[in-house]
């Protein structure tokens, strides 16, 4: 058991929020500093059905990766969607708590659990961040042990991270050598630039698009691996939850942790063309 | 007994929100629609002392004046003040409501209780707003039965008016007399202009500061009479209270209703000099 | 054979300039007016496979939906991969001509081909466009000859649409019944408030991301399907290819027109997990 | 007596324009630099009453703490009441100097002879301007020499100052104990972040209007003593023309000087409520 | 003898202020309405020129086209050269009035008076602006009676201006024939494309430079013929003179008038290479 | 003979683009690196005569100091004039390379050739660019070996200068000696406050127009020599070729350069007044 606001101290050493971008939204969404929590539970999505589940389990606090309210509000009436979220959980007692971008960036964070489960070794920061600290920043770059062809490497890929109903897609020759890999979870189109100029042989992101990808085709930019969002940035969850506990462990709390049972995935069919 | 949706529905019937400033924050802050609401206190400002008031006499709603977020807010945790607040409301079963602008300038609305309570005739609005109903606009113009001196109207203002620790203060010369007066209930500064265009004998407001006062002095503007904030618009509440008890019981629903009696003009302390 | 002159006003009498978006970039890319234009070849992207094809084959101009330029240059040299292409097309002597956000508000255009290879009846424009001509405007509404679960109604989408790699995903209950439907050429996910105002059943787009398709499953929108940016296009390309020798052959000019057999998704593997 | 131009010289040394907020206007407004000065007269504001006086008592320039054009013009006729002051100052040979944010933040000068007023030791600014100067900057943070309850610390903010119609009002528990201060002469509601930050127990300051006064009050701010704006900037006047004459006085001209008789705060009258 | 007000109101009814553009400084600059003006000083540009001929001569007035501050001012100090001409001015009792754009676009007006000085008929407003009054807008359009060579045109525009020291220039085929003109006094680069698409022969306008120029003859436009700007706006300032005298005779008041007999063109050195 | 690839490489060694401003567009405007160049053609301004006399000549490349596209542009068809410049170019085998205002900062570079024109000696930039090489920046300053009448440096300039139809104008008096002098190659009217803060006699730039030149006489500026565009950036040819060639020459490659026989400026009339 800890008091929330010691939770949250816990979170915020992990993850600063410093590190954040300017326009992301992350820390405490609700929540009242002086709870007990015993139950926290770790998730990409604050959506219903990871209420439902917290709420279900007894979970004094929700992480999630993404923010409820990246667009500010003037209100959370319970006549909307996620107003009606924040109601359920200040009366279920549960708190909601957002490590995004600073997640991204922390080291460990976001982005090296995405490079453990593909297996990369010797990484490092695709855009470091934190003169003072070299494994922080956005992306990471990192090197197979033995180098694979794509189509192998694609394989790889599928196998590291949770199932999903679209599975995963690629751009390139499927016999070229894949030896050093790029990765962002989530979103990492606005990274391709840099991806190219960094020389690897393969990117690994998500929620990529035709534009930016048929011209990183085109100007002669690595082989791209395309995931689902919620898949690329999962393995990130029970990293933070084993960190998590250990650190307020080291201060002398205890809670109980758990990654959501559920996927977030917006895509549950896939037909094949 | 009406459920919060009706209450909602029919507060949107008496101060439309498209009446609003488009910078205005109005509309459900809190609250379930499905919830059954039995009372509403009305008050001019969130205020710590009025949600007391309103979870003590079990409120199922709180309307005030003035918005909480007007900034918006990427969550409500108990870390903050308002947040704090937001808690207290929803865990309390009671939800907040805001007429803002919309109420400024709704006919009947703030400035109509405003020129009531100062014995004002034949009153129009000094900004109208709609082409298709002359009674709706920002502020209001009218007239004194028989014109007075302004050091008698000063004295009419301080009876009309609910009173506060620093009074009432006016710039002008006492023997002018007052016979149209404009009023704007809140800060009333950006009408200055317009006040002055409309050619009346005194301007009755809030928030007044030295620079645009002064200016407005110099440029042979009318008499100015300063009022507190809270004051200005207090006499709206009893007159909103009345409106909606009648409006839901045209429909069968009955609600109590209550005008806050805490006081929330900040300013709780006067010494002359 | 007729000039470049006469086939670029032909293609503006199908396709109005004025129809485009203020930040498109439609029309002549390069060309002279008064080359000689025997063979036409219709393709989604200016790439280089697409050149390949449109000099072996000899054509006079390269018709893409896709702009070459979306933003502006200062040059065209040939150190660049599209500077490059400028080179190849001039000294082959064939133009380019893009038709982009006016062919999609067309009617017939863009969307028009689209919903008809889904068999949708009774189609309107999404966000008209034009208050002379009720056909023409973003996005097509329309309606199943009989309604069907979304299951279904997926695989009737992968019949109707060029194979690609990756295949079609979708969201939603596969036993809902998918009865009225929206589509929206290319990446539609700005319409999806639209498109959730509109009442359909489903929603057939390209470029989904993470966040608005969750955001709009959470909000109790409708079933959404989406397929590859190209295949949602490519359609048109037989359509247009139709109709511009029409427009040509009613003025007296022959020219032979070919869909490019190009394509040009950059996706070219899959893999399930 | 001295030249126009040397006295500027000597303001420009006392109240360094570079010390002025960048949407300041200080300086010279009209008078010419070869003119012989033999008296300056100081005052809060350039209105018609100050110029009389200058005029009258055959001053060679006025010295005002605020500006005649915050906003710039395209011309100075005398069909405004601008306009026609400045045509009185020329015509009757009388300049206008401005010393506005310059003197705000200059050490000593406007907050320094208010904190002065009010018996505060061992003031230093509440926002530092140059790290070469740590006197220098924006209001000021000082001590009283015993603590005392607020009700008599506003007592003697009323006797510190000069008295005007409408006193001064305060917010705050009467007996909460004032033990140290910070002051902003003239409209200070932009430092009330910076003041709580600061953890005094009292801020004095002007122009606070009713939003920012509860906010502050809400989350436990310092308790606010609102005093007319003229009334705490006129101690300064005294001060800089003391300075100013030993300025001269030190380079062998002697001019006399005078502090304004005329109050220039707009509020003459008053009534209890 | 007319009031100083009086003589403002019939400019304005010749020059209506609305004309002007919207970031134009027209209007009164200095003088006092209540002063009684006996002579009235017309010139192109406030200069100290100017200033010495019109209070040598005991004007009352002066009427320039040019701002003296285009850029708005915080004062006048007569330690800058345009604060100097107003402290002259007004104690020297003379105001100053500017119709700069209002007067381009009036009819009759500065361009009016440009065509008839060059023999143009049947003239017309390049840009229109009044949908009232087809006669007033930007520029003029008109024919010759008889056309003529560029280079017989272009000694025609050197007998129709006041001589200049660098002469007129021109650009285009000395034999192309000048039938049809358009004009603008002044600076009329950003006319440029207005003048070729309303196919005209030839353009007179003043301070053309390299760019715009060299542009325009690459694209097919007009002949242009660049003048001395203060030339292009002098056969103007007679009109005016006539028509304000007239204005006021009218009404019942005289005065008298002059056009300035100093150039204020700033070349004033040419030399042939 | 030399790769264009390797004509670029040394342009950029002589004209670094870095030191471009930053709404600049210089570089490569068409043109294969791949293709070999014999013949380099060096012209102030790319059009059609210049292209004329390029393709005459067989030469491999265009060199101008004005860019074809400073506003970008979404193609380069050949319905307009400049398009047609690139389709005849790229057919042609001709590239077209810009060095603008990196010219003009270079050391040696468009104001060295300038000033060495008018015999300035001792000359360093008039606004320095780069800490490390103080002999680089905008404009130069320097002195004639023996001060002159202005009457008399104008002639000077004349003799300095290639022939324009309109010759050179001045503005100041005859007789006022010139010892040291500013020059600015094209337009240099932004540089008129540098010029008059740094002292010098007289200032040499081309497309001065009325208001700026007014002004700067008003406020004791020095003399203004005003010369054709053209004609002032025209010395910098010669120098430009001649360092090429040495460049290429030094690397083992060689070129043939010519600079145009061809005049672009545009005024190519003149008549006395």
């Amino acid at each position: 058991m800890a008091s929330l606001d010691d939770v949250v101290a816990a979170l915020e050493r992990l993850y600063p929020p410093a590190l954040a971008e300017s326009w992301d939204a992350v820390g405490l969404v609700c929540g009242d500093p002086d709870a007990d929590v015993g139950r926290v539970l770790f998730a990409v999505d604050p959506v219903v059905t990871v209420v439902d589940e917290a709420l279900a389990w007894g979970a004094g606090l929700v992480l999630t990766h993404h923010p409820l309210f990246l667009r500010p509000v003037h209100g959370v009436p319970a006549t909307t969607p996620k107003g009606r979220l924040v109601h359920r959980l200040i009366t279920g007692g549960c708190g909601l708590y957002v490590a995004h971008t600073n997640a991204d960036r922390a080291a460990p964070g976001v982005n090296d659990a995405l490079a453990a489960a593909l297996g990369l070794e010797r990484t490092q920061p695709l855009v470091p961040a934190d003169a003072a600290d070299p494994a922080v920043g956005l992306g990471r770059v990192g090197a197979l042990a033995t180098p694979e062809p794509l189509a192998e490497f694609v394989k790889r890929v599928v196998r590291g991270l949770p199932p999903t109903a679209a599975g995963v897609r690629a751009m390139g020759d499927p016999d070229t050598v894949v030896g050093t890999v790029a990765v962002c979870g989530g979103a990492g189109d606005s990274l391709l630039d840099t991806v190219k100029a960094a020389g690897v042989d393969a990117y690994v992101t998500a929620d990529l698009r035709h534009h930016p990808s048929s011209e990183a085709g085109e100007s002669g930019g690595p082989a791209l691996v395309d995931v689902a969002h919620w898949a690329s940035e999962w393995p990130w969850l029970a990293d933070a939850a084993a960190r998590l506990a250990a650190e307020l462990s080291s201060r002398g709390s205890t809670v109980e942790t758990r990654v959501s049972s559920t996927p977030t995935d917006p895509w549950t069919m896939h037909e094949s063309s």
